[in-house]
């Protein structure tokens, strides 16, 4: 490992000065796109539009080229025609230019004249200039006021969360879909080709960044099999590695092809690295949120024992059959515990044993807490799961239930969190999800960010509540049967 | 098959006249709260609560007992404590009632003293009356003005979906969920501890129904193995039977037996029945309405060919995964296919392969439509996907792409199916979902709704839509392959 890479990338996360090569006031255009969406978004640097053809651009003075650019330049976006690019990459080398994006396409996943082209990118980068890209998004970087294309709307609030990705579109769509998780970004990197920096390189930045505690990824393939291996075991030793692998299957892998031209590999060898490595495999985008909301909340948690606690006999059942088919157990109860429970819980239409069954959807809050406290202080479960407890009053049926209670039922999962010391998420389907019932999907937003915000993860549904903390607890015993 | 269910039932669900025995005017207690409901969902036969410490229930002559109602009574709902169930449901056959629906609990569920009770209620039931429940929230019937505890709110409209279900908790969840699938209920019935109608004769009943397309179930258990497997079969032949068996696990079967007191069978036991009838499985609440909307909206599709369309290489990618993972395939184009559409599409950031990368998430209609066109005339593809193509304009993103496209756009699927006769579905997910972004959520809901309206199956995501078709696809290849 380098170990300087957090100075090197510093041009590219956090540059003083930024040319803008492509620029126009056609937004359709990506160069007018970009530079709109980093004016858009806040960027508080140096910005120079270059283009040949205009003296002015958003009302700022327009240069025809890099090297007309009186002051230094740190960093720079290049979006010309693929041909032009490696004169235009060159002229920046020439400047001083430190680090470059390349947004256009038609490289190496175009075929034969496209690879030649990002072979001499290649040796231009080698020659000291570092290159994100051909045929990407660009940086996100929030605490820099850098954002991808068209990023306008991403969150300007950093967080801890680096994003790896090789799709230009999920590099929008998965923090703009995060937003919503209240997931926030140290810096996001769509790395489109790689004829430079590669998922490497960034694993080695995001290792030594302190501002990153959880590293995800959309990867399609990898340059270096031996050096990624590597790496991943050394970072995974202190930070997490979340990884959506595209185009492990074969068709999946002719997409792959087309659309990087990245050779994806078999999904037999992929299995063995997450195995030897510790990373985390996830499937798709909504499992790469949920297990990133399990990280960033519950800590380092190993065991797998989960206590259910839901309203309803149907929602037990399928809560116990989805536990365990996530590898997960769902231990019974020792009959002392049982007994106190029965004491607690209506008489009939209720069970006490796991999952508990507090009789109706809608339980009164002491009768929540008395039955949370009372799993807690006798047994030695691992996890809590708040399933499927109404936390709203559904849509038609105002008045069913004091809303007091309401206020007083969210602080239930905290306050066990807090006073057992216990990881606790919470499962909060849409339940009313017709047009109409906008409002009761404001509440439910509501509540779920109030969760989110103190640290209790919020899980659409059972199966991916299971699959997230399944995610969490194997990579924590990964870490510790490797440390011992 | 007895063959007259329909007249049979035709008590339990449109009943002209309706006991609620234990109602009180204390909406806290089942008895008050489930005449409430009833009241307020607008059920429009005579209604007699019946209470000897009441005189009068919002508004309504209270009886002492059923006995002391003057006129002939069809129907009774039961909500008195366990003990007191079967004194009642005698004098309700004494008294002519046809059905009742015992929505108490304390049966067999609770071990040797209710299983005692229960046997009385079915002796009872077998002296000419016929008992849902006990342990169940009843039935919801919208034709025939009933509905379940709580479920004032649910859709008055009926539908071509008949439910079974096992949960209480679920016959309500499903229908309040569905409600935002467009989809409706011929009737949904809460079974519950199933002493005399159980799933078989619901089965029957849903067979011979005219109102029912689709039947959907939530089973924990089965009374008897061998006349439940003849009858899927019989079933399974003329419409499908989609099933979410709860319990399949060691400890979701140990759930079930505190929940409904059912045994409910190994997996393989289970597999080998879905395997031998042609009944569909599905895992979770989400499977079962995504599975019902497929069949409620494409037809008879047995071909497993998809052309995916999404604007985006990593979205192909992804597609492509998914969609291979699911069992279903995604064919190569023909040469002569893929040079048409390079044609189309733009030269370079996009793919002409399958699946297609339109180059960007936000086409230009008449692209998109050149597109379906080209494929549909070009191919043998059986199924479309429109695959993550944006429908609306993102939250902070006004003004990015002209409205009236935004229209046109949503036309396309409609066309395509309409002009070529190929099943088309949507890929449409929640992009924006923070608690500050429901003006951009129900714009979502409403072309959502316009698809739906116009059967196009919409799905959350890729994963959700291949599980869907698979389901679809592998019932109607089975229904052929018995046929032949």
């Amino acid at each position: 490992m380098t170990g300087n890479r957090l100075t090197e990338f510093a041009s590219i996360f956090y540059p003083k000065s930024h040319a803008v090569i492509g620029a126009s006031a056609n937004t359709r255009k990506f160069g007018g796109r970009y530079l709109r969406t980093l004016l858009d978004f806040g960027y508080s640097g140096k910005v120079y539009p270059v283009n040949p053809q205009e003296s002015e651009v958003f009302g700022l003075q327009t240069y025809a080229s890099v090297s007309d650019i009186p002051e230094p330049v740190e960093f720079a976006s290049i979006a010309v025609p693929a041909r032009a690019v490696p004169g235009v990459a060159e002229e920046c080398l020439f400047k001083g230019v430190k680090a470059l994006q390349i947004l256009s396409a038609g490289f190496r996943e175009l075929g034969e004249d496209g690879t030649r082209l990002e072979r001499e990118l290649t040796a231009i980068a080698a020659r000291g200039i570092r290159i994100v890209g051909p045929n990407c998004f660009g940086v996100y970087c929030p605490g820099g006021g850098m954002t991808i294309l068209p990023g306008a709307n991403l969150p300007k609030e950093p967080g801890p969360v680096g994003f790896i990705s090789q799709s230009g579109g999920y590099t929008i769509r998965v923090p703009r879909r995060a937003d919503g998780y209240g997931i926030r970004f140290s810096k996001a990197v769509s790395y489109g080709n790689a004829c430079d920096v590669n998922e490497c390189d960034l694993l080695e930045y995001f290792l030594e960044d302190p501002e990153t505690k959880v590293i995800i990824s959309y990867l399609e393939g990898v340059k270096d099999g031996s050096r990624f291996y590597q790496l991943l075991r050394e970072v995974c030793r202190t930070k997490p590695v979340i990884i959506w692998k595209g185009g492990l299957t074969e068709v999946g892998a002719r997409a792959a092809k087309s659309h990087t031209a990245s050779l994806s590999g078999e999904e037999a060898v992929w299995e063995a690295l997450f195995r030897q490595t510790g990373a985390i495999r996830v499937n798709n985008l909504e499992e790469l949120l949920d297990t990133t909301i399990a990280f960033l909340h519950l800590g380092p948690v190993t065991g797998q024992r989960v206590c259910s606690i839901g309203g309803g006999g149907g929602i037990g059942v399928a809560a116990a059959d989805t536990w365990e088919r996530a590898g997960l157990s769902v231990p019974l109860f020792p009959a002392e515990l049982e007994k106190k429970l029965l004491s607690i819980i209506p008489p009939t239409g209720a069970s006490a044993g796991n999952p508990v069954d507090v009789g109706n959807p809608f339980p009164a809050p002491e009768m929540l807490r008395s039955v949370l406290d009372t799993v807690c202080t006798g047994t030695d479960i691992d996890i809590l799961v708040i399933d499927e407890i109404e936390m709203t009053v559904p849509a038609g049926l105002q008045g069913f239930r004091p809303s007091d209670s309401l206020r007083e039922i969210v602080q239930i999962p905290l306050e066990a969190r807090d006073r057992f010391g216990k990881p606790v998420v919470v499962v909060m389907p849409v339940e009313a999800i017709s047009a109409d019932s906008l409002e009761s999907e404001g509440e439910r937003r509501k509540i779920r960010d109030f969760f989110l915000r103190n640290g209790i993860p919020v899980y659409l549904t059972k199966e991916r509540a299971a699959q997230a903390l399944a995610n969490l607890t194997g990579y924590y015993r990964y870490r510790n049967s490797t440390h011992t």
